[in-house]
C-alpha cells in the first residue's frame, strides 16, 4: 500500500542476494529499510520482530532459506536453514507451512540449481500473498458495503480492530484490514478504531501509521475502550486478523482478541476474521486446549520504546522493581464467538463445515 | 497498610492547616509526600490525580473543604469551595457525597466554628472509610477462603485485579484489595493477577506497587491477558473497585472492568465487586445508558511516562504524529455479570433486591 503516496511491499529482492524489509520494530518514529544478506540476518529480523505477522513471516522465511543457500547449498545446509528459521517464532503456522514448501521442492534438486528456484519460489511465496489478500479485500469490502446501506447516506462505518493484521502484517494488502483498504478504494465511508494493542503496541505503532499514510480515518484507543465502543453502538464490525485458526474455526490471534469477541457477541457486533488459508491448520480441532500459546519476555510488558518530546527514542520502565510481570502473546478466541471468516474464496461461517465448504479439497 | 514496614495512610492532617497525601503520579519510581494548603491545591491534587480512588477523592474533597475555610469562611467561600471541587472529576459519586455532606453540616454554623468542624469531620469521613474497607476486607476474605478450600492444600488462591482499588484508592486496606490483605493477614497462600490498566496504569504502577510493599505475591500482565487466563483456569476470583454503581447493581469502574467481567462470565470464574456503600449510587436505574463517562486528555493514552534504566522520569509518545485517540475512562458492566458487590455489611447479590437486603435504609 501507500507511503506518503508511494507503493510498497513489505519484502522485496534488492538485487543479487539481497532482501530488503521494513524495519517494523522503529515504527512509527522512523521509516527504515534493512537489507537481509544471510540466513543469520532473515532469522534474526524474524525473532527480533523487524517483520512480524504470520504472512509475512512465511515470505521472509522463504526468503531466509534462498539466502542460506547461497552460503550453503547442501542439504545440510537446507536443513539448517529450515531448523533455524522453524525456531525463530514457535506458534506462527505459516512459518512451517512456507520451510516445508521450500524444503519439498528444493531438496530433490541438485545443488547447483537450489539458489535459484529457492529465489524464484519465495517471490512466488510473496506474490501469491498479496493475490490471497487482495481477494480477501474484496470478499471483506462487502461486510462493509453492507454495514454502510444499515447507516445513513455518508456516515462512516466504524471498524474496530486489534493488532496490526495490515499490509505491514503480509507482504501486501493485509488480511483484517486488507478490506477496509479495497472499502477504501470503493470509495465507502470509514473509520477504523485501532486497539493499541498491549504490550507491544502493534496497533498504536503499525496499524496507526499505515492507515494514517494510507489516508484512513481512525482513531487510537486503549485495549480497554473496545467494550464500552460496542456497548454504546460505535462499532459496526470488528474484523481481526490470525496467526492460526483450527479446521473448526478457532481463532488464534494476538492477546486480548477473544475479550473483544466476547464484547461482540455481548453487544450484537458481526466479529470477523480475516483469514489467509495458508494460516488453517486443518489438524487441529481444539483451539483453546491444544495451541501453545508464546510467552515472551516480560520487558515487553514492564518497559515501553517511544519518542520524547525532543525527538529521542527511549525506553522507559512503568512497573515497580522487583514486580514480576507475565507476557502471554496470543489468545485463543472460540469459534462461536466468531462471526464469520474472510477467505481468498469467500466469507465462511467459522465452523469445519463453513471452512470445508470453501476448501473441499480437505475433506 | 505498609510500606517497607512502616503503616501509612493516604491522607492525613500534618500540622495547623496543612494536609499532606502522596502523590501518586510519582509511583511506583518515587514515594513522595505532598502537603497541601489551599483550596486550589487540593482541587489540583484531585484533577491532577495525586490522589485518585473514589474513596481517596471523598475524603481529599472534605479536607480540601477544610482547608478553602481558613481562607474564606463565609457562605460564598464554602459555596466556591464545593463547586471547585465538585468540577474536578465529573464521573466520582463520593466527591459529590462528600461535599453534600461537608456542606450539610457546615452551612448553618457560624463562621467562626466552621474550619475547625470541617476539619473534624473531614478526618471522620477519613476513618469512616478506613472502617468501611476494614469491614469490606473481613467479608470479601470469606470469599478467598473459600477458594482456598477448594484448592489443594497450600496452593495460592489467584485473584485477578483490574486499575488500582487498593489502599492507595482509599484512606487504608482499599476496597477490591482490602479483601486480598485480610485474607493474607489471616495466612490464605494468595497470588494477584494485576492488570496494567492502560491508559494511566494504575494497576502497573500502582496495584503492583503496593502489593510489593505489603509483600503480598502478585504479576503484572497486560489489560489482554486476563481472558486467557481465565480460559486455563489461573484466575479463581476477580475482584475489582467502583467508582460508582447503581440501585440495580451495574458496575462503573475503569475502563475495561466490563472486558474482564465478559470473560469471568464465559468461563464460571466468579466476578466480585468491592463496593464501599457511598459509592452506590440510589438514583440511577440504568448504568450503561445514565452514567456519563469521562473523556479525559489523549495524551493519556498517546504518551507515557516512566523511569529510564539511568534513572530519569521521561515520557515517551507511542503512537504517530498526526493519529487522532480517544480516551474514555470508565465502563459500566452490566449487573448481570456481577457475582456478588462485597459491601461494609456483607456480600450480596448484584441486584436492587441484594442491596437493600443490606441497606434496607435505602427502600
Amino acid at each position: 500500500m501507500r507511503i506518503d503516496g508511494m507503493a510498497y511491499r513489505t519484502i522485496w529482492p534488492d538485487g543479487e542476494g539481497v532482501v530488503a524489509i521494513i524495519d517494523q520494530t522503529r515504527l512509527p518514529h522512523d521509516f527504515a529499510v534493512v537489507r537481509l544478506t544471510s540466513l543469520e540476518e532473515a532469522a534474526h529480523a524474524i525473532r527480533a520482530m523487524l517483520v512480524r505477522g504470520a504472512p509475512l513471516i512465511g515470505a521472509a522465511a522463504a526468503y531466509g532459506v534462498a539466502l542460506a543457500l547461497r552460503a550453503d547449498p547442501s542439504d545440510r545446509g537446507l536443513e539448517q536453514a529450515c531448523a533455524t528459521l522453524l525456531a525463530t517464532r514457535p506458534t506462527a503456522v505459516n512459518l512451517r507451512w512456507a520451510l516445508e514448501r521450500m524444503r519439498a521442492l528444493l531438496a530433490p534438486l541438485p545443488e547447483s540449481q537450489r539458489v535459484e528456484v529457492a529465489e524464484a519460489e519465495a517471490a512466488a511465496i510473496a506474490d501469491e500473498d498479496v493475490e490471497i489478500n487482495r481477494s480477501i479485500g474484496q470478499h471483506g469490502a462487502t461486510l462493509i458495503r453492507a454495514a454502510a446501506a444499515r447507516k445513513a447516506p455518508g456516515e462512516p462505518v466504524n471498524v474496530l480492530t486489534h493488532c496490526n493484521a495490515g499490509w505491514l502484517a503480509t507482504v501486501d494488502w493485509g488480511t483484517a484490514l486488507a478490506p477496509v483498504y479495497a472499502a477504501f478504494e470503493q470509495g465507502i465511508p470509514l473509520h477504523v478504531w485501532v486497539d493499541e494493542t498491549r504490550p507491544r503496541n502493534q496497533g498504536a505503532s503499525l496499524t496507526a501509521w499505515e492507515l494514517k499514510h494510507h489516508g484512513i480515518p481512525h482513531t487510537v484507543i486503549a485495549d480497554n475502550v473496545g467494550g464500552h465502543l460496542m456497548q454504546h453502538g460505535k462499532v459496526d464490525l470488528c474484523i481481526v486478523g490470525t496467526d492460526r485458526t483450527t479446521a473448526t474455526g478457532d481463532v488464534c490471534n494476538k492477546i486480548g482478541t477473544y475479550l473483544k469477541a466476547l464484547a461482540a457477541h455481548d453487544n450484537g457486533v458481526p466479529f470477523y476474521v480475516g483469514l489467509p488459508s495458508p494460516t488453517v491448520d486443518w489438524t487441529i480441532a481444539d483451539g483453546v486446549r491444544e495451541i501453545p500459546i508464546e510467552e515472551r519476555d516480560g520487558r515487553e510488558v514492564s518497559e515501553l520504546t517511544g519518542r520524547t518530546a525532543d525527538g529521542r527514542i527511549e525506553t522507559v520502565r512503568v512497573t515497580p522493581d522487583g514486580s514480576p510481570v507475565a507476557n502471554y502473546a496470543f489468545d485463543v478466541t472460540p469459534a462461536r464467538l466468531v462471526t464469520g471468516l474472510i477467505t481468498e474464496r469467500g466469507v465462511c461461517a467459522a465452523t469445519r463445515d463453513g471452512l470445508l465448504g470453501l476448501f473441499p479439497e480437505r475433506r
